[in-house]
């Protein structure tokens, strides 16, 4: 992973909009801040496009949506659009609920998408129409392995083809690929579960790096994602014996702050496919 | 305290719904991470129903409560009381203003709650149809001391008749019952007031708790009790000189990550009457 | 700065009603908290005046403002100024959108505040009716320097003059002012701004000081700025090698806990002008 993907982000400072739910929006704000950009969050009709305006990049997540905000999503997305600003996606809980399912489809019809980043079962239920989504956690059953990871690169690449879209299925093995290339990435801790709104923070960082990288969507979304999982280890090693969740909450935002591109570019694993 | 009550929740990993404020929802979440479970929030209309039919448990929490979110209280209330769900109500607030009474007041005829959690000026707002809240805290008049516990204990159990509910205060002394049996509880530290949410995210924790011991509410919400109590002990142990409310925080949802059920019986402080 | 003026928050703990945004709430509640107030969060035109009417104190905060809230805003305010309560407002990205600007322009037309803070952007905004504000950060060309410092009290002064409250603009310099008195501050860390809402704790902080110390206004707002930017610098003095903007958010939160008047009075930085 190149180095330069994550000086960029430090060196541009790019504004990212975040229209994104109220249970993680502290962290995402924080991970923001800690990857050098600048957060703010605008979720109302009356000014969502003009906030959109002045920013560089926007983040759209559809957990804890309403009949009130779902319309900002909407202006928001296409204000991007117009301005050809990149847009990511994070359809949480697609699958769940009618409500997250229209709506993320409803988006993916009307916006167009630099990155979306979803569990797998988000992301199968947006490719086929409907999902096994168990709340806001994937389905073990679609997990993706070792073993069906060859069958996961081809599910992924003929999203990316269809929708025109890079696609970030986030697990134990990341998938994030356009329709021709995959990047398969093992970085991470299993214990970034356990934090509420790591998906979450990891779609804003995205954003973060797409819009400081125009050009480079694939190569920007995959350092993203390697990036926090980078962060999920460090922080990990970091925990004492009575250390939990809330201490490691806090330790990945730390990591991501002190994150060089020397340490992306070395410690960063990952094949292409 | 029985340890299974504690294993069961690690094992058994229920999905539950929180309609809960914005406050503190990002700390309940990890809370009830910690405790192992999976949580999903969500408040609209338009979901709210379908998100309780997916999960096992329901808190419903009227911290920031609004025109746009009681409805969803409602609907989500009644879809878990036609598929037989645990609900949890946490009253915050009730008696600081009238549409916190009234809504409730209002929950409280609608739905049927397994387990009502609050402070003792809450509680007393929800049996007498007034009170005397001093904004989310509870009026110093009211409080629950080893003085007027057996006045206590028989208010608890009257309206834990009258209502079919498990009630849960808290406060210094805890006391959760049922028309019959009262547990007295004297865990926790009083450093706990000083963080925000930590009343909100026992009741999360008392959801999860009562979602994964079918049968058993009583005992279920006296070891959520116990366990948040035990929790805030082990954190208040490891704070430094220079360690405050924040650091606290992290350190009781820490305690709550490494909690085991041999600890829950240990440390378990209470009487029954 | 006079040891009273935190040692009165401390002694009288006032409530204080916040209606502010969902990113940095829970953060504001801690900080609250943590300077020996306690906070109330309700933001629903149902019950906004009533809230205000039980606490001591009100604090405006325009992020995340929407449709819902702003009513709520207003009736809170009016409330506030018919019983005399003090109403700080932080008028958060003025000049980003026009819906901030605008609500930020009627809420000081129709609404008494004690204080106004927000960065220099923002209170040109406010002032001129138009600004450059980034996003919710300051545009660099407008901040105060040694070199600019004359005229920007000037500035802050006639702003004061001219809306007859006081006026606290804080970044690397802070200058807190009434149309007479200029507190030119200089505690503070850079770091502060690598963390979300610094800025809305220290509005929260300030309405508590205000609230505490009624007829001192401006000595209470500038013993607030004072305090908060102590807190910034004990908190990054007990940063290890390997934290970041995370543990950095705690660290104050638990400096302000542990804050006594001595210290604040030893450690403020002013100069009147």
């Amino acid at each position: 992973m190149k180095k330069e993907l994550l000086q960029n982000v430090r060196e541009r400072r790019p504004l990212i909009h975040s229209i994104t739910n109220y249970v993680t929006v502290n962290d995402c704000a924080n991970m923001l801040l800690a990857c050098g950009t600048s957060p703010i969050m605008a979720d109302d009709i009356g000014e969502a496009a003009q906030i959109t305006a002045v920013c560089g990049g926007l983040n759209i997540n559809i957990g804890t949506l309403n009949e009130r905000t779902i319309p900002a999503m909407y202006a928001a997305g296409e204000q991007a659009n117009a301005l050809g600003h990149p847009v990511v996606l994070d359809p949480v809980g697609a699958g769940a609920s009618a409500l997250r399912t229209d709506t993320a489809l409803g988006l993916l019809e009307k916006v167009r998408f630099a990155v979306i980043r979803g569990n797998i079962s988000e992301i199968k239920t947006l490719a086929d129409g409907s999902g096994t989504t168990k709340g806001v956690d994937a389905d073990p059953l679609d997990v993706v392995t070792e073993e069906n990871l060859d069958a996961a690169c081809v599910f992924v690449k003929e999203f990316a083809r269809k929708t025109g879209t890079v696609i970030a299925v986030t697990g134990a093995i990341d998938i994030v690929a356009d329709e021709k290339t995959a990047y398969c990435i093992t970085n991470g801790h299993p214990m970034m579960s356990s934090v509420t709104g790591t998906g979450c923070q990891l779609s804003a960082l995205t954003a973060a790096f797409v819009t400081a990288n125009p050009g480079e969507v694939l190569q920007a979304a995959a350092a993203a994602v390697c990036a926090m999982g980078i962060c999920g280890e460090m922080a990990a090693e970091r925990l004492g014996a009575q250390d939990g969740n809330a201490t490691y909450r806090n330790y990945i935002i730390d990591a991501m702050y002190r994150l060089d591109g020397d340490t992306l570019e070395r410690r960063a694993k990952y094949r292409v496919r």
